[in-house]
């Protein structure tokens, strides 16, 4: 089965997100605003348990951080999405590479840009004219992150939580 | 904020739920297939860990149970919602009345009966058409439940997972 790692912002954030994603967004419908930590990757039904062991004991160890939400920028050109960026701080990072190493190994075909999508697959036009809009904005937010969420995706392309790690151990 | 505590089933009863939600159920965008524990219910912002240690305690006193899928239904004359019958038993509907009561207590509108939506907001035709066509379809399906969610609405309507518990109190 397929799953993925992600950090679910608060409310207050994901509301502003989805302001734009409805709009803007291809996978409004398929996941909440979300920061992926790690790209979608293959689990065996046997190996699950092993797998949230190794990422319970990466949460453990990782201390509650500091989500700050500063920009809004884009992939361009490689592609037309839009997203929120995040602030890189050391905690958030160290964490994405845990994810993404060791028992948890996983080519990534790009580097970890911390970021909330919310527009994809927009034709050039809209893409420059929301971009354009959105970069004379003003967007300063933090929050603290003390969780993540272990993710699988259905047939349908949508996600379920399968599982939420605190961070720092706490259960 | 808004919460609401449901279950949501396998990856493969959820693809069989999807199939059908995509073209009958009005919420099939705000939500992954799920079993509704405990209705939307307010929480403050500064009582929500007190809401957690409780349920949490709840959680750690329920067994992981089987759920069995068994039927297609209606609510008829009540609404014209079609879904699929859990069958009772004695720990999930101890669940469901341990998560509406004591310090969780909640009027309930209706008398409990566990089920996976899949289809409402129908007209008339289109309702007693596809629960007919679905009476004669047989569906019997067993699965181990040994979590649930506690999650919060958007202002879009859609809910986001903010954690996990598991049955049984393991972590």
């Amino acid at each position: 089965m397929k799953y993925g790692i992600a950090i679910f912002p608060s409310k207050q954030l994901q509301d502003v997100a989805n302001s734009l994603r409805k709009r803007y967004d291809t996978h409004y419908a398929l996941i909440p605003p979300h920061i992926t930590l790690k790209e979608a990757f293959n689990v065996e039904d046997s190996d699950l348990n092993n797998v949230v062991a190794e990422i319970k004991k990466i949460a453990s160890k990782t201390t509650p951080f500091s989500l700050n939400v500063y920009k809004y920028s884009s992939f361009s050109p490689v592609s037309n999405t839009i997203y929120m960026g995040v602030k890189e701080n050391e905690e958030l990072l160290h964490l994405q590479k845990e994810l993404n190493s060791g028992n948890l190994d996983q080519e990534e075909k790009y580097q970890f840009v911390p970021h909330i999508t919310v527009g994809q697959d927009m034709d050039d036009d809209e893409f420059h004219d929301v971009l354009g809009r959105l970069r004379m904005e003003t967007i300063n937010h933090e929050e603290i992150c003390d969780r993540f969420q272990l993710l699988y995706q259905l047939d349908n392309g949508s996600w379920t939580v399968y599982e939420t790690f605190r961070l720092g151990g706490e259960a």
